[in-house]
């Protein structure tokens, strides 16, 4: 129970702050800025795992969740409580900022900029690099336990900032979902869903292989 | 006495450094921009950190105090000799920053620019945020001490850089109060402290209820 | 095996993130701008030391492969296997980034802003010097394991940021060869490849005089 | 002789980054801006304190050796040594840079944009609260030795950020006399290097009345 709330109370936060920075982006007219935006993507996903991973590993997305369990490091039957907590902390996000923010926008969904093979593929490819981060730096040895916030919120956070402009650089199911449909922008919005789960799933062999165990420690 | 002292001079190098971004952003036509200013503020806040830290736990910030008193991990007869010396840094801070700029530049005051009910309620769930970080990294395993400056530098800095156009995202009131009052600015006054210390009270039941003891370690 | 997966797996990855983001900053009409590209370059170094650190040393690079081999740290005949696995990573991120962004683009290939002796004498200074920290940092004493993704990856990303708009900020052959000569942007191939290594032998001696013993520990 | 080597080194490549994107983003139209440019001061300054910071100390500044020295925690009899090593790297980098970029401009020389009073008072206050975070992170707990680099380089980055507009944020007096006599643009040439150190000395009292010894451990 308690780590459903910290994985809710962490969604909440990474979506809040993430895509309120592309609502306030637009509300003050251009304030923030790309380079702005993606930096508070990294830097929430960095914050959130200090406060939260030690409760329940501030997982803070179902692609994340899946590919725990999937590489037989999470257990199945907790799956469902996070992806319910994940995705409710995300749809109170959204709907918080649609209170202080009324309007027509986005709210921050992830449309593809060009066609959607090149976004489906993009996601694909930062979910699995991004999941191959996160199985390779949370266990082992105590060092990276200590630096595991900052290379997993540098990686957000720099895929947000280079891929950003292209497939939104959601590389998270809940935060696709929540603005798109709190907003109402629904078009393609099974590509982020599906995207970053095989991408997350793609991430388990890879890791299988470059790490002679799936537990290095 | 020293815990003042320390209180005292990093709160107010936060605001000389935070709010003097603001004024030398003004006076130089936007040399900074706001990413600068955000990431001035959440730098300055690492810094002090890792400065006071181990003096005075460097709060450098009323409404962090308070959160602290009511969570029952400061004593309260040290509150006002805390909230003094935060006060004291700031206003020497903004009068400093008066002396060096003079004019009728706002000293980096926090005015809604929308509504307040807007500003109001994004600073309770800024400071609500903040402080639930505080409260999970200051105290447990070691390694939190080790990261507490870097994950709660990089949430000011984060909220600064995604909430900073609407609410100012001071999470303050000595760092919202000082530049109001020296530079005159002094409409909404009530806003910043009444938001910032009920966001920070807010943290007090959600970090008990999502850890088991209110100091894990 | 497993090395030579991870110096493939991680080097692509480089290369995806870090020349992809100056193509879709091109595609996006200059959307993330030089300090986005920059900053991308750093943390996705540092991120991939922190994840490939522990298993192939996370070299990413042929002239640094060649340095550490010459200050005796690396054994010369795992040497072909890390170039050729690095000069693939590379080669299938140009290939993946040209077959998603089709068009006479370059890839991100590193061409000189200004005379031919200025960046070939400025990639050699650039080199020398993360050759320099990264024998610095990447032996000795425990604190340094931690932080040595931190100071390789501020590093090239400091690198990237100041010297970027006249050499390219490349300080690695494969990152520079791929693009040229998957785009066909062919000119002045020689000079990074031969600058780079320069550089890196240069930093051996030179380490060699600031520190009693190669291996510092 | 070894720690000589490295206070060049370090003060070379420092001056040679930080002012060299001065001059690159003057030779560039502009490319790296004020955020860049403030950027790549502070990582470089992390980056030189975790290369060199076991061989010499990395002060790279020759108000913080004469800090260190009036605060009993460096010896007087290397303080020349110290001196001239960081101002012959200074020297070395502006040479470079000028050979690599000729013309008239002023090789990132700190000239104030506005009063002499203004920028003098500035650096005074900018380089006591650099003073003081150095010798507050200089010494004691283990964890301060892990994060020095971080906290130094942060407030070196952000003293940039908020300061660079008006004094040229210098808190050096070797970063500030090397380009502007290499460049010849010698007004006000005595105001950094009198500001500079005493705003240093000024922190050895600060320090010592915040702890309650000068060597916390």
């Amino acid at each position: 129970m308690r780590k459903a709330l910290a994985e809710w109370l962490g969604t909440f936060f990474l979506v809040f702050a993430g895509t309120g920075a592309i609502v306030i982006d637009q509300a003050s007219g251009g304030a923030i800025g790309h380079v702005g935006i993606a930096l508070t993507f990294g830097l929430v996903v960095l914050v959130m795992i200090h406060t939260f991973g030690d409760v329940s590993g501030a997982h803070l997305n179902p692609a994340v969740t899946l590919g725990f369990a999937v590489a037989g490091r999470f257990p199945w039957r907790d799956v469902p409580n996070y992806l319910a907590a994940q995705l409710a902390g995300a749809f109170t996000a959204s709907v918080l900022l649609r209170l202080m923010f009324p309007g027509p926008g986005t709210l921050g969904a992830t449309l593809p900029a060009g066609s959607v093979a090149q976004s489906f593929i993009l996601e694909i490819v930062l979910t699995a690099a991004l999941m191959l981060v996160i199985l390779s730096v949370s266990s082992g040895a105590k060092e990276k336990g200590i630096t595991a916030g900052i290379a997993v919120g540098a990686m957000v956070g720099l895929e947000a900032m280079f891929a950003g402009p292209i497939s939104g650089a959601s590389m998270n199911p809940a935060r696709s979902l929540a603005p798109a449909l709190v907003s109402g922008h629904v078009q393609h919005l099974w590509l982020n869903p599906v995207a970053t789960i095989l991408g997350a799933l793609l991430a388990v062999p890879l890791c299988r292989a470059v790490r002679s165990s799936d537990h290095p420690s």
